[in-house]
């Protein structure tokens, strides 16, 4: 059986390793690294497929727990598939629903067989596991789909970690069993072992032996420092097979961005981009602006002078100041738009960078740029 | 002096003397009857300029008032006027601020000078008079602007109507005379006079003395009945000169629409379309569908059948109700744009009814078919 996607290391750069690849999938084929969108309910908030097309997202991340609630995987699935219910013509990758039951659900019952939880919308009882979690990805029909894991907190004991990742192996070993479209859906492994390179190694090893055609590194960027974060990257993406895709979940700021890349990781994704979209702060060349301050009211100069984007193309900072303060939804697409551009755009340069064997100068100019060799700089 | 924009009369329709005609304005010609959305804030709710004018918008409208508060008129001006500000290439035409003051603001204090009152949300003092009115209009450049006028209630007594009316003729003079560019903007002249005959009459003959480029009729669809519009449309639109445009001001219904054109009317607004959207009510070639009813959560056929917009021809019922149940901004976009497709494609049709002479038929076909020959039939 042909496996679902295909990953292809293209080339390493010279200094530090970062891949360069591309993956296969029954949605098409894209570059790496790349950073996906995220469309929690089937929609990538504020846009359209067609924009974000334009904006040259090739995949977006959807997220299964939210669809199992609403509408459910059955109505997805009567639809066609995610895909056709979205009308998205590209990628698509689940998460587990892992994440969301152990940050977001109330009440929470975990035993080696899943996790007994009350939904926090209906107050509904609700059990996920790992054969329940994959049959809602297949029915959802994303190309890529996660294993249910378990997230520890980042500062739990070694003993904690330990057994959640042994009981995140076993899940895995059982959630591969139940997939039943390995021919058109990847399933991925989740490595996890919070901050402790043993549980990492162990991790990795047990998933590695379950041959998944690609591997997420989860539990990550939970409230650790981004030297911890980038600590653990170092030691855990060399377990991985190079053959193989690396994801590292939630994840989107732009310096953890290209860190990540340095130290080989293949895609990323994060809520960030329309998250701080939605109170109109943007993330420029020069570094975050944010466009409601008064300071910008008579400014008729785009969001960013060096942004291709749909809205720096064609509309001002006085304007989308005027669109936020008036609580307009049209300015919500705007900011998002920007700031989504921004981080595939991001990509496309970091990508550039490592063809051209120079991601170390194009780090060191981005990060003076942006704003993050001063002192205190903000998290994004 | 060229006018700022000219009608040309193309035919009346031979059962009801409907009128098909043009207007040539300094942002392109469009034709008449015809529908303007309503973009208050300088953005027509939930939607891009690209997607107004993919749906066939050729006009829309903007409010005076609303873009005096905020951003201010002199940001507009600076920006280099509306269009430019909201990168809208097509007509613009723009109230008075009178019917917001009338109906929104507190603590008024009317006076022949002009009207005193509190902005209701920063409580600040302020002033509109005809010239004010017309200064800001000039400072946001539209093509087409309006007098400022008092409209008053509709079952106000006579002698306070006359009082009312009068007032609105000298207020009308005196912005005639304040208006700086006639050359690139058309004023119009307000016809008020609630239900009475004879005061729609003197109203009417005031401001045709004057000489305005176009005239609209003001003080309908404020609570009175569809007959009682009718009513009094039928004997206004005969005191107008054949060779100006008629704007019936705030009326969008689709019945009140045809109605209007069979009564003389070439041009409409109306919030409806955008607002009903907001909470998932479409309108359809089979009448008013509610988009969240549970009914629905399963249907993968496109909100209407008949209809050609974006939404229809992409997605289906079932995902726009998933985006209004989960308050996703997406899914008024989608609610907005088809039912703003409706009506400016019902104008279209109405156009074609008046070219093959069976505007009466056509009307009767549509009522049959929306719903509204039903007893008890609902205003939308
Ligand atoms: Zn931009
Ligand atoms: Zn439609």
């Amino acid at each position: 059986m042909e496996p679902a996607i295909k990953y292809h290391l293209i080339k390493t750069e010279k200094h530090t390793g970062a891949r360069l690849g591309e993956i296969e999938t029954p949605h098409g084929t894209f570059p790496t690294p790349i950073f996906m969108p995220v469309g929690t309910q089937a929609t990538v908030k504020a846009m359209s497929p067609e924009e974000l097309e334009d904006i040259g997202a090739d995949i977006i991340l959807s997220n299964t727990y939210h669809l199992w609630v609403r509408p459910g995987e059955d109505i997805v699935k009567e639809a066609g598939g995610l895909h056709k219910f979205m009308n998205w013509k590209r990628g698509i990758l689940t998460d587990s629903g892992g994440f969301q039951v152990f940050s977001l659900a109330k009440l929470r019952d975990i035993s080696e067989e899943g996790v007994h939880f009350r939904n926090e919308i209906s107050g509904a009882k609700m059990f996920l596991s790992p054969e329940k979690a994959i049959q809602i990805e297949n029915d959802l029909g994303p190309d890529i789909m996660m294993s249910f894991d378990e997230c520890p907190p980042f500062f739990e004991s070694y003993e904690y970690v330990k057994n959640s990742v042994e009981r995140t192996s076993r899940w895995a070993e059982r959630g591969l069993k139940a997939h039943q479209n390995p021919d058109w859906q990847a399933l991925f492994g989740i490595v996890q072992g919070a901050g402790f390179k043993a549980l990492r190694e162990q991790s990795a090893k047990d998933l590695v032996s379950l041959d998944f055609p690609g591997y997420s590194i989860g539990g990550l960027s939970v409230g650790e420092s981004k030297d911890e974060m980038n600590r653990v990257l170092e030691f855990t993406t060399p377990l991985l097979p190079e053959n193989k895709p690396r994801y590292l979940m939630g994840v989107g700021s732009p310096d953890s961005l290209i860190d990540g890349v340095i130290r080989g990781v293949d895609m990323f994704d994060c809520v960030l981009p329309t998250r701080i979209a939605r109170n109109g702060t943007c993330m420029t060349s020069h570094g975050r602006l944010v466009v409601k301050n008064a300071k910008y009211a008579r400014d008729f100069t785009p969001i960013d002078d060096n942004c291709h984007c749909y809205t720096c193309r064609n509309f001002t900072r006085a304007y989308v100041r005027h669109l936020m303060k008036t609580d307009e939804t049209f300015g919500l697409r705007l900011t998002s738009i920007h700031n989504t551009y921004f981080l595939v755009h991001l990509m496309k340069q970091v990508r550039q960078a490592i063809k051209d064997d120079n991601l170390l100068e194009f780090r060191e100019a981005f990060f003076e740029e942006y704003g993050y060799n001063q002192a205190h700089p903000k998290n994004f």
